[in-house]
């Protein structure tokens, strides 16, 4: 029950696409997560993600368009459909999703990660 | 299904101690809200509730000690933990909790907000 301050927790890690946990209320977790580059085509049939963009840019692409976000701006990905984040450049998020989310959906690549760490 | 730029958001307003509904996910609402001065001390029996620092800093009493926030930090209050917070100067927090919380726990009195604004 402490604190959390998002620039501190940012600099206790720089691998890209591994969402860490930072804190968790009512089930959800609040995640940080560097991005670069393309992830994969995802979707979580059952929970809505919400990407808050801390630094950095972002574009969260749909099949039917794409989603950029600066700094200071957030997006709510409904269930059941599928995104792709995209960061040219490196950038950093705050991630909400309820506990026990797959971290890519129903995929699973090398980049799917299975258990998520603590920081 | 749109994005949210929270700078944006919170030009429309310059009430405080009043949420506005900016955006939800699974059950639970983001709302933004400005905060100056002192608020009443409060508690929520079965929800969480995270203070996301935005702009400015909030200290956020508890019965044994005080959580000081600046910009970039973020607290969740545990269900059942009385808290007051307060805002020397004016304040911007990005507030995570669960639809249907009753604003200011099982307190009523003027500064409560019976329904939340969207924006």
């Amino acid at each position: 029950m402490d604190k959390v301050n998002l620039a501190d927790k940012f600099a206790l890690f720089h691998d890209t696409w591994s969402p860490k946990i930072a804190g968790e209320l009512n089930g959800q977790h609040i995640l940080l997560a560097k991005l670069q580059g393309d992830f994969v085509w995802q979707k979580h049939d059952a929970q809505d993600e919400m990407f808050l963009v801390i630094s950095g840019r972002v574009a969260v692409y749909l099949r039917d368009r794409v989603v950029a976000l600066e700094e200071g701006e957030f997006f709510v990905v409904p269930r059941g459909v599928e995104h792709k984040p995209v960061a040219k450049n490196l950038a950093e998020v705050l991630l909400f999703e309820p506990q026990g989310t797959a971290h890519a959906g129903d995929v699973r690549t090398e980049m799917t990660v299975n258990e998520l760490e603590r920081i």
